[in-house]
């Protein structure tokens, strides 16, 4: 195991100096003195790399060793760990910090793709070189939610973790709802005020949300991160209508991810989710995120607060850094990567659950009982339906509530009813889940 | 510093086995292989004490020595880490610290009344013993707010922090919201289901959420822990009426600890505040607890969970001792005793904000004249009133917001409105927090 020196400065080197990177120079130089009370020494930015030397970020690269190249960084700078802010799974980031490793350098990143696709390799070779691999920036920004599943719930067997990961779809669907907007007026919006990329492909597709689900459900089950056993489903088909009706029927429309340990494996889960107006989560709005996670002994623990940005972003590297610092060293996915269980992907077609269906229908007589025998036909059964507004031979919304029913008979039913002559569009559905 | 060999089993002494002691052996026993996997050593119960040797607590108590006398077991058992389950600020619980300290024994305790008494002088006994004092268990239960506070986030000062600490307050002040019940009768009836105590008055009186909040600011702001400085008010005051008038105004009511910097130290409060339904605090429920945390990097930080009761406090324990096994340790109160500050205590008459004032009036001419005339007197100004059911010569509620006014102008302007012939109760005055 490598400690350095436990009097002497603890040296970083940053590559990426976006706007996050320079938020962790800012956090390391104003609040020098409270880091180093914390660690018990000081924590000294010696090296740093980016794209353009001469960028102005509004922080001092004094006595900071320059490198053009990120990964000869990796290797020679004078330097106990490094911090990866360059970002993408694979590429210049992924042979940086395979880089340090090799040197012996901590790593500490918040590079949620790279670990959702490499996780396991990389702990093994940190584990292997008796260095940490710190990712507390990877998931939900500022929260301290991998500290917490790692340590804090270290008593605790954890059977399920869900939670809002991604501040851009939790900000538009919040717009939807409270500005009564379509989805890609408010994505414009999003994207005009900087909340939202200009390929937002990413958030709204809800990659990023499963790579931060793989990470979380990794930790909590102590299983080999799996970002190809996650189903994920984003937000671009939840309309207006959907979020009107929600709250009409007492929802609220959240993309969820949902990792829960089934008697298949693991189920890792993306998509839209209403949840009940008394779910906690229910009132997490805009940019935030919230993780809420069941453990057997401490019940269900809540963390929230926001998600992304500079300030967030940097206190959570800051947190790895003072861990490493004080000589603080946990398995990366709390227990031994090489113990990490080979968990088999649950089938979502196994998942039983109830389920909001929107129809948009020709109201014509007969299309009703076309319906409801296509839903008998694969022993689906309705809690509700609402049908207003009705107009001969206009298109009208149905909407059903369908009472717990398992995903494949739900989809095969589904598949009937989008045949039928009178339903004119796909229909929609969106899982409900009264956690 | 103290670290036993990491390949030896860490021995752990227990004294207490009332419901929380024996749901900590029986998670000892349960998960005594994801306690070895996460801390890369067993964690063996070693030795106990309680008053009842041969009480049935639904755990073996096989291969334990059995101690009569607590603080002999902290003196002489073969243990690297006791566990204080004893309960109380003095006598023989701090005795058994005391104890353990000096025989360069680790200590964790779920004692809040202890370290709110004793905190810091216990803290620099660990730590020039070189052993550790944890306590992740004495606040908030299975939330693991200790450590995300001296961990988590490390890299932040901390302004504010505030929360809901009494499980028991929240519970009965959710009842009277839930099902339009006085105070006393819920009371009676919490007492009944085992949520609150036969002498309730350490819950409902604040005292516990003084404790607790006394811990979390000398953990938030790196300084002593000063009990003493807390003002505390309790809910005994907070009637049916209030909860819906609250209501009616677009508040909850909720027993709150707040902790903040001020330009003259600290600030700790604890009293039932009106917070605003959109405040995220609005949403927790019974016997949860939530703590939030004010960051300047982090941004707002919001914990919550159970916050009592066997499993979760636990599984905060066991996280605790996690730690020791895995060798780490912190500066008890995040950084170092010794370096603690001692921060003068804020006056809470200088504290500025809005107020709900309810007044019981003889409604008869001129009244509400004499009422305006006080508060001008004392320069507090009206944001809007309320007073319906005008029958003259009886009883009426007449209730008022006040803009942000000083806290010793409020007082002054109440104890004037108080002596009004026709004010026929003292005045009840709830502050409103607008988080």
């Amino acid at each position: 195991m490598k400690t350095a020196s436990k009097d002497q400065p603890l040296k970083i080197a940053v590559a990426g100096l976006g706007t996050v990177g320079a938020g962790l120079l800012r956090l390391a130089e104003k609040h020098a003195s409270l880091l180093e009370d914390r660690s018990g020494r000081p924590i000294l930015v010696t090296a740093v790399s980016a794209r353009d030397r001469n960028k102005n970020r509004g922080v001092s690269l004094d006595g900071m060793a320059w490198f053009d190249d990120p990964v000869a960084m990796a290797a020679r700078a004078d330097a106990d760990v490094v911090v990866e802010l360059i970002g993408g799974s694979d590429g210049i980031a992924r042979q940086f910090c395979e880089t340090a490793l090799g040197n012996a350098k901590h790593v500490v990143t918040a590079n949620k793709a790279l670990l959702a696709h490499h996780g396991t390799e990389l702990a093994l070779v940190a584990e292997e070189a008796g260095v940490t691999l710190a990712f507390e920036a990877a998931v939900a920004g500022g929260i301290p939610i991998i500290k917490s599943l790692r340590e804090g719930l270290a008593g605790n067997p954890i059977r399920r973790i869900y939670g809002i990961l991604n501040g851009t779809c939790n900000y538009i669907l919040t717009a939807m709802h409270k500005y009564s907007h379509e989805f890609n007026d408010v994505l414009k919006e999003a994207q005009k005020q900087g909340y939202a990329e200009a390929d937002p492909g990413f958030d709204v597709d809800g990659i990023d949300t499963a790579h931060k689900l793989a990470i979380l459900a990794s930790m909590a089950f102590g299983a080999r991160v799996n970002f190809d056993g996650v189903y994920v489903e984003g937000i671009r088909h939840v309309s207006l209508t959907d979020i009107r009706f929600a709250r009409e029927l007492g929802y609220r429309i959240k993309l969820l991810g949902t990792a829960l340990l089934t008697n298949e494996g693991v189920e890792q889960r993306v998509h839209p989710c209403m949840v009940p107006l008394d779910s906690p989560i229910a009132h997490v709005e805009g940019v935030f995120n919230a993780v809420v996670a069941d453990g057997d002994f401490s019940g269900t623990i809540i963390h929230e607060g926001c998600g992304a940005g500079a300030g967030p972003t940097a206190s959570a590297v800051a947190a790895d850094l003072v861990d490493i610092a004080r000589g603080h060293s946990t398995p990366t996915f709390s227990i031994p990567a090489k113990e990490l269980k080979s968990l088999p992907a649950s089938p979502l077609e196994h998942r039983t659950g109830p389920y909001y269906i929107r129809l948009m229908v020709v109201d014509r007589p007969g299309v009703f009982a076309d319906v409801a025998a296509a839903l008998g036909r694969h022993d689906v059964s309705m809690e509700s339906v609402i049908q207003r507004a009705r107009a001969p031979g206009e298109q009208v919304p149905v909407v059903m509530i369908i009472h717990d029913t398992r995903e494949d008979r739900m989809a095969a039913a589904l598949a009937d009813i989008g045949g039928l002559e009178a339903v004119v569009e796909p229909p929609r559905m969106i899982r409900i889940e009264s956690f």
